[in-house]
C-alpha cells in the first residue's frame, strides 16, 4: 500500500477501502504523506466524491489521529447531545439552545470554535461577555458537566490534528467545497469530542456556505451517513440564511439577542429557529418523545425563565459578569450607531445575508484571516424581513461602528443590501426540511 | 493573481488565460507557489482539461522557464527538424532516422533523454557503443552540427526547469496521464532544445503509454495544436506498439539491428518505420516536396550506404569506436543466449510488447528507478511477428542474459508473450494513420 496507488484509486473513481482510508489519514497525519500527495488525493476526491462508508472511515481515521474525549464517562447513563451550525450570518443559536436544553434537563458539555469569514463563531461571542472564559482545564470542564450539565470551552488537546491539517491545506488548494471532506471535517470534531448523538444546523442560501437546496441536502445526507455509520443518532435541519437570522450581527449585539430569547422576546424567526433545534436535542437525548413535545418543553423554558436561569448560572460559572442580562450597556458599545432609512415605501424583497455578512467583516465583526483581531462592538440591527411593508423613511437598520471611515465603506457596502419593491412580495421560508 | 485563484478557476471547468498560465509556472519555478499547490492544479488539470491555447500557454511558460537553444542561428537558412518518440519497446528508430535525413542535407542537432520503464533512451542505446561520448560543451555541439550537420547529446544547460519540476511532481500525485499535461511536457523540451518543425512518433498498443488509437490521436493532436500555436509545423506519425518494433530488444542488440538496417539488411517493419519517419522529416525541412520523394530519398540513403557513412562519421566524431560496425561483437555480449522453441505449430497470434518491455526491465536492459544501473549486453532477440507460420521447436525469441537467476526470471514472466493458435492470424497494422 502507498499513497500513490491511493490517490490513482480515488482519481479512477473506485471506491477505498478502510485500510487504505487509515493508512492515507495516518500516514498524513505523521508527516510520511507529504502535503503534495493530500493535495492531490483531496482533488481527486472534489472531483469523483467518497461514498457515505468511505466517508465515515474517513471520519474515524481522522478522530483516530487525536485525542477523543469520553463524556460520557461524566454523565453516565445520559445522552450527551452535540450540535453544531454550518454557519450563517446572526447565528447565535447556541447561546439560546444550549440553556434551553440544559434547563430541560440534558447535559451539554460542548466545545467550540471561532469564526472566519461572515459566520462567527460561539466562542467569539462569549469572548464579548466581561471575565467569560472559554479556556477551562479538563477537570474544570468534567467538574462543571457534572454539577451542573452545562459547559462549553473552546477545543483542547488535539482533537481531530489530521483534520486540523487537512483542512489547512485544502484552504489553499481549492479542495474546500467538497461534501465528503466538509463532512468528515464536520464530523471528525464532533465525534472526537464525544458527542453521542448530534443535530446539524444545516444553513443554506447566500448567505451561507451551501447556496443551494439541493447542495445543503447532500451534506446533510452524508453527515446523517457517516452518523448511522458510526453509530451516532443524527438530524440535520435545512434553514434558510438567504436573509441574517434574527436582527442583530455582531458579537455584542448578538450576545443581546439572545438574551431578549431568553427573556422571552425577540424576534420571531429567532425564537423559531432556536424552538426547533432544542426540540431535536431533546428527541435525541430522550429527554422528550416527540418533536411536539419537544418544541412544547422548550417554549416553556423560555416563557418561565428557566432558560435564562440556567443562562445566569452558565455564565457566573465560566467567570462572566451576569450584570450584562439587565444592562447591557455592561459589554462594549459603539461609538457610532448609524440607522439608515428606507428610500421609498414598498414590500421588502430582499434582505441580502452575504452582504450583510462581508460589510460585518469589513466592519471588524468577523476575521477575514485567522489573526485579525475582533471589535466586538460591532456590527448591524437589521430591522426589516423578507416580505415586510415599510414606509418611506423608516429605519431599515442600524450600522454600529467604532471608526468613521469603516462606518462609511459599510453604508456604501450595504447600499443594495436591502431591495425595496411596488408590489407584494412573500416572506421567505425558515425551514427546508429535516434530514434523518 | 494568485495561485489558489488559479486552481480553483481551472477546477471549475474554465479557460486560463496566458497571463494566467505563465504566473503559475514562473512562479512554481521560482519555488514561490508550493509543490501542494500544483498538486491541486495538475489534478484539476487531469479532469477539466486544457484548450489546445492554454496547452500551448503551458508549454512556452515552461521553454521560458530556463535556457532556449539557439540552433537555428548554427545553420542560418535552414529548418532543423527534431524528431520525438513517444517511447516504445524496441524503438530504436532514432539512431537509424538520424543518418538518414542527415546524409540526404538535413541538419540533425538534437538532445535526448535516458529511458525509463520498459521504453529505452537513445542516450543508453548510444552508451552502449565504446568511447561514445554523449556529453559534448555547447561549443562542440555547435561546432559538429555546423560542420558535419550531426550531433546528439544528453539534454545540456537548464532546458524547461518547470517541466522538470512539474513532471517529477506529477510522477508522485497520480497526475501523469492527462493530454495536456504530456503534451506540455514533450513539446517544451523539444522547443526549448530549438527545435524549428517537429516529427511525432506517436506509439500505441500494450507496449506503449497511450493504449488506445483514440488516446493517441488525443495526444497527437493537441500536440500539433502546440506547434501550431508556437509556429512549429508538426506531424504526428500513430504507430502500432502491440509488439515490439524490429526484433531487438536491449541496448547493444538495439545498436546491432538499427547497424543491420543502415547497411540495408534488418526487420521490414523497422525499415519501414525509419523510412516513414525520415520522410516525414524531409518533408518538413524542406528537402524533399513529397512524402513518396522523402521515402524514396530515404531509402536510396539505405540501399547506396550513405545513411550508414553518416552513422560512421557521426561516430567517429563522437569518440565511439567505429569497429563495431563491422564486428558487433566489439560491443558488450551476455553470458547467456537461451532460445525459446514454439511448443506447437501454428500462427502467432500475441507478441506482447509490454510483457517483453517489462521483462527486459527485470533482466537489466532498462531501468525501474533513475538510479539504476543499466546492463547493455542484456535483452531480447525477438523472431516472429503476428500472422507468421511457426513449426513446432522453431526458436521464438533469444534471451541474452547475464545472470542465471534473472535468465530464470525472464524466462517464467514470458512464458504467455508469444501466443500460437491454430487459426491464421492477420499481421497486425503498423500505423494508424498521421495527424498534421
Amino acid at each position: 500500500m502507498n499513497a500513490l496507488d491511493i490517490i490513482i484509486k480515488k482519481r479512477d473513481g473506485f471506491v477505498l477501502t478502510q485500510t487504505e482510508i487509515d493508512y492515507f489519514i495516518q500516514q498524513y497525519a505523521d508527516g510520511a504523506i507529504p502535503d503534495y500527495q493530500a493535495a492531490a488525493f483531496a482533488m481527486a476526491v472534489y472531483f469523483q466524491g467518497m461514498t457515505p462508508v468511505e466517508t465515515a472511515d474517513l471520519t474515524m481515521a481522522m478522530v483516530k489521529s487525536g485525542d477523543q474525549v469520553d463524556i460520557a464517562s461524566i454523565r453516565p447513563g445520559e445522552i450527551v447531545v452535540d450540535k453544531h451550525s454550518t454557519g450563517g450570518v446572526g447565528d447565535k443559536t447556541s447561546l439560546v439552545v444550549l440553556p434551553i436544553v440544559a434547563a430541560c434537563g440534558l447535559p451539554v458539555g460542548k466545545m467550540s470554535g471561532r469564526g472566519l469569514g461572515f459566520s462567527g463563531g460561539t466562542l467569539d461571542k462569549l469572548d464579548a461577555i466581561p471575565g467569560f472564559k472559554t479556556q477551562l482545564t479538563p477537570q474544570q470542564f468534567s467538574d462543571q458537566l457534572r454539577e451542573h450539565g452545562l459547559v462549553l470551552v473552546g477545543a483542547t488537546g488535539d482533537l481531530a490534528p489530521a483534520d486540523r491539517k487537512l483542512y489547512a491545506l485544502r484552504d489553499v488548494t481549492g479542495t474546500v467545497p467538497s461534501i465528503p471532506l466538509i463532512s468528515g471535517s464536520i464530523m471528525s470534531k464532533k465525534l472526537a469530542s464525544g458527542a453521542q448523538a448530534i443535530v446539524l444546523d444545516v444553513k443554506v442560501g447566500n448567505g451561507a456556505f451551501m447556496k443551494s437546496v439541493d447542495n445543503a441536502r447532500d451534506l446533510a445526507e452524508m453527515m446523517v451517513a457517516i452518523g448511522k455509520e458510526t453509530g451516532r443518532q443524527t438530524v440535520a435541519v435545512l434553514a434558510n440564511m438567504d436573509q441574517p437570522l434574527g436582527q442583530m450581527i455582531g458579537n455584542v449585539l448578538e450576545v443581546r439577542e439572545a438574551i431578549d430569547v431568553l427573556k422571552g422576546g425577540g424576534p420571531q424567526d429567532m425564537i423559531e429557529h432556536c424552538v426547533t433545534i432544542a426540540a431535536h436535542m431533546l428527541v435525541l437525548g430522550n429527554i422528550a418523545d416527540t418533536l411536539e413535545s419537544g418544541r412544547s418543553m422548550a417554549q416553556t423554558t423560555l416563557r418561565e425563565g428557566y432558560a435564562l436561569n440556567k443562562f445566569r448560572k452558565w455564565l457566573s460559572l465560566q467567570g462572566g459578569d451576569v450584570n450584562i442580562i439587565e444592562d447591557a450597556t455592561l459589554m462594549a458599545t459603539a461609538t457610532f450607531q448609524q440607522p439608515i432609512y428606507a428610500a421609498q415605501s414598498g414590500y421588502v424583497a430582499q434582505v441580502n445575508a452575504l452582504t450583510f455578512g462581508e460589510a460585518s467583516v469589513k466592519l471588524g465583526a468577523g476575521r477575514a484571516q485567522k489573526t485579525d483581531v475582533i471589535d466586538h462592538a460591532v456590527g448591524f440591527e437589521v430591522l426589516v424581513k423578507v416580505g415586510d411593508y415599510v414606509e418611506a423613511g423608516q429605519t431599515l437598520y442600524i450600522i454600529h461602528a467604532n471608526d468613521g471611515s469603516k462606518l462609511a465603506t459599510a453604508t456604501m457596502q450595504l447600499q443594495n443590501a436591502v431591495e425595496i419593491e411596488d408590489e407584494a412580495v412573500d416572506a421567505l421560508p425558515q425551514f427546508f426540511g429535516v434530514v434523518s
